[in-house]
Order: structure tokens, then sequence, then C-alpha cells
């Protein structure tokens, strides 16, 4: 199975008060492929840098075996660079700059090898953009798609005609909220697979995630972690560990999209334990499956 | 099995976007014994009411079975009164007033029919209080206990004081980390059991409760309900509910504890569904088992 990711690859710096990162590797197209990466191969990245891409960023996305042709490298231009501070309580940041630079224009171009991609993951970028990048794919199986308020304000009608040829929409509950323009999640989420897909996930960050279908909710806590180091990528990682999972299973029904929603939430929670990238570093089958195994007993109870 | 409960016997003006009651029966300690009546009898409340607390008031308790002996009557004083707002986002609300009259100078005193209670139940009071009413009872087989930030800024020395004789702390994340001067909520969590009680439980609303004792960790998600009318008493019908439900199956494990934990969020789920206290009338203990399952249907799943 292939699994081919489209949406930003950026220099991320890091500012959280337990340490700060310089112009270090990020962007949702990469956390969501180096995520994905530990549950299916090949994993492709389409996107969008400039001429100041570092060569160890390149390496690094080899190393994990992540195929980067469909990633522009624009010479004379400067790559996306984000800037973040933490608060002391993680969950509060400050965006300090967005300079998309190449970003900015970023229009998607499939490598005739990815056309006959099996998995999609559409990262937060415009949803024109997102219907171009599927009109250039050969059916694949499943598609996965992100958004953000931006989109939700801007282009409301646009992400409609999205909605209409995705599966799945993995999203926060403010976004959920902002799209089926409704208070209660739940009510949201149900409005919003009228809307097409046929599967919602509502992330909720440190109280874990929700899943709706025409036929089933589901919920995973958050894992309660003792350390946490830096938030940045976790709802990527998520992203990466649920389609990478299902990628991997080749099984769409219910029961099964619960087990990918775990794993959304294992790749997770070892992306908060370190800095920027690092908690997605040299992960083994092992400690994925141990982890899904901890959130199983820290929810599971018998006897009622 | 008996539970003593005490706290505050209120009548509260609640305005929410869905509607509006004026003085309806309320206050922590209803909430906890409406909630504990369905699982244990005898219920006792320990409070106290001015000569204005409506004769219709006394008759529900009455009705649930509630023993009233310990509610004291101040013919010439005025009952303790809170207005609260809550706005379209039903998380978010105002409190308006709250006049505290006879429950100012509450000094709960147990009537000696209550001394033998097998299970206690102490609200938010101050922390000298609580410990006066244990002094005041025969060695119960479980004390749970309630706090607030005005008595963790206030009397922090009295609160810890109170925390080496009780057995479970049941507070939200807020006051967590107040105590234990900890952002993360875990290691807070984790300090408290150092501080005396053998469980604690952190209350996150709508996002479900955590539960850490020496020997596990367990979460229950928030019920995803699609009608939420009034949040009021939530957080007091959880607390009754896990009491009640220890008193019921006498059973201090940690996996009934767990049950316990899911008792809790269900009739906290039931609470929220209608307005003031109505969500807590009328149940059948068939409902309550039913919702407990839902809840293991909602969070439980295989194959990892």
């Amino acid at each position: 199975m292939s699994l081919l990711v489209v949406g930003s690859v950026a220099l991320d710096t890091i500012d959280t008060p337990l340490g700060r990162a310089e112009n270090a590797l990020g962007g949702s197209a990469v956390y969501v492929a180096v995520a994905g990466s530990y549950l299916v191969s090949p994993v492709r990245i389409v996107g969008v840098v400039g001429g100041d891409f570092p060569s160890e960023a390149i390496e690094f996305l080899r190393g994990m075996s992540i195929d980067l042709e469909g990633l522009e490298i624009v010479r004379d231009g400067k790559t996306f660079r984000w800037g973040g501070k933490y608060h002391h309580d993680l969950n509060v940041r400050d965006t300090l700059y967005t300079d998309l630079n190449v970003f900015e224009h970023f229009d998607p171009k499939i490598p005739p090898a990815y056309r006959k991609s099996d998995y999609v993951c559409l990262g937060n970028i415009d949803p024109v953009l997102q219907q171009r990048v599927l009109q250039q794919i050969d059916s694949p199986k499943l598609v996965v798609c992100d958004t953000m308020n931006f989109w939700i304000e801007r282009k409301y009608q646009d992400l409609l005609n999205t909605l209409r040829v995705i599966d799945v929409l993995i999203i926060n509950d403010e976004e959920a909220r902002g799209i089926a323009r409704e208070t209660n999640v739940l009510k949201a989420a149900r409005c919003i697979l009228d809307m097409g897909p046929r599967a919602v996930v509502v992330k909720k960050g440190e109280h874990g995630a929700l899943l709706v279908t025409k036929t089933m909710v589901f919920t995973t806590p958050g894992y309660p972690l003792e350390e946490v180091h830096d938030p940045t990528g976790a709802g990527d990682a998520f992203a990466g560990g649920f389609v990478g999972y299902l990628a991997k299973t080749e099984d769409l029904s219910d029961e099964n999209l619960k087990l990918a929603v775990v794993y959304g939430s294992v790749l997770a929670s070892f992306c908060i334990e370190k800095f920027s990238l690092a908690g997605l570093e040299g992960l083994t089958e092992g400690q994925l499956s141990a982890r899904a195994k901890e959130f199983q007993r820290l929810s599971r109870f018998d006897g009622v």
C-alpha cells in the first residue's frame, strides 16, 4: 500500500519553557509522513521548499524511507517558516510569525509515479488545491483530509465541495463547530457526515479524540503523560498514525476505524513527549503496539 | 450501607440560552444526595437552610428517600442563594451572585443517629469544618471529599490536614494543579496521593474524568450528548454516583473504583441533559446500567 501526503514542509522555530529549537524540520506534511512511515510504505510527500532547505532535512526524510520525488525545490525561494512560543501551560501558544514564502503559491503537482497512490492525506491547504490534487490521482482507496479556520471562514463553499469527495475529515472541535455552524460537537460531527465524509474524527488535544460515523461513536482519552515537551505537530502525527494504520491493515470497517484512532493517538502521544520531531524518531513496532495496549488498559473496565 | 452527605443546600437561579429556573432546589449536598440515592439507602444530608426554604423542596427530597434529620432550619434566616448565567457555549458561565446567607456560618452538627454512617461525602466547605465533621463520625468505611480554589488559596494548611484523613479527593483539573502546585495533571494527582488520599479523581467536565491511585491510572470519556441543557450540579452528581456505587458494592479495589468513576459519569451525564435537578429525577436502575454499558461501548476496542 502507498500513502501520499500533501501539505506544508516548513522550518519551525519553537520556544517552550523547556527548550528552544531554531529552524527545525516541521510542517504538517512532514509530521504526517514521518508518523505514517512506521505503518506503511512507501510514503510520498508532495510539498514545496526553498533553496535554503537544509540537506540534513532531506537526508532525515530519506532515512525514514520517505519518497521525496514530489517535493518541489524552488532554488531562488525561501522555505515556509513558522515561529511559535508555548506558555507554561503548553496548551496555550502564540504564533510569533508565519512566513509562507514559497508555500504561499503552492500548487501541488503530482508526479506520474504518484498517481496510483492508494491512501491520500490532504493537509490543511486551500480546498480548491485539495480538489485539484484529487483530480490528479486515480481512484484512491481512502482520502483523509484536514482543514483550518482560515479556509472555513474564507472558502466555505470550496470546502463544502472538498467534503463531497473525501472519506474522512480530521479536525479539532472548534473547526467542527465552524464547519457545521453548530455548537454541540456531536451534532456538528453528524452534520458534517451529511456533507459527504463517511467518518469525522474530532481531535481534542490532551482530551483525546472522538470518531463519528453514521453507525458509531467512539472516543479515546488523551494519554496521561508526565512529560510533555512540545505539542507541535501532534495533530498531524495523529493523522499520520490514523491513515497509516488503515493503509497497513486495509480494513475500513467501523471496528478498524477505532483502532486507527488509537494508533493516531499513539503516534500523537510519542510526538509530544519530546521536542520538535524527536518524539517520532527511532520508534519500533513493539513500542507502538505496547502503547496501543496501554491505551486499552487506561480506559477498559468490566462488570457493568 | 449508609451515606452521609455534608454541604450546601441552596436555591439556584439559573439562566441558560435554553431556559431559566428561578429559586430552584440546588446546592452541592442536594445534587450528591439525589444522585447517590439511586444506589444506596439511607442517604443523609447535613446542611442548613433558612425559614424561606420551600416545603416542596423538603417533600421532593423526602420523596427521594433522603433523610433530612441533619438539615438545620434557621427560621429567621435566609437560604443560600446562587445565581448563574451560562453562555451559548455551556462550558462558560458567569456567577451573577452568591448570597451565602445562613450558609456563611454553617457549623455542621451530626445528629447521633448519623454517627455510624459508613460512607461520607464532604462537600467543598471550609477544610476546618470538614475535619470537625469527621471527628463526629465513628470510623467510616470511606470518606470522599471535594474542595475548591477558595480554600486552596485561603486555607492551604488546613486543607492539607483534611487530605491526611480522607480516602478519595474529587476535584477538577485546575484544583488539582492548585493543590499540588504542579501544571501537569498526572503529576499533580500523584503528588496529592502523597498528601494522604488513596485515590484522586480529576473531573474534566465534558472531557470525562481521570482516576489515579498508587497502582493505576484510569480515564473515562465525557459522554457525547446531543442535548446538554444545564451543567449545574454535574460535578456533584458525579460525586454522588461515585460514592453511591462504592457504598452499594462495598468493594474498594482498583477495579471497582473504575466502575465507581463510570457510575459517577453516568449520573453526571443524566444531570446535564435536563434543567436544574430534573435530569436526576425518575431514573431507574435499568437506565443507569444501560448508560454504563454505553460508556463501555463508547471507548472499548479490541485487536491491539
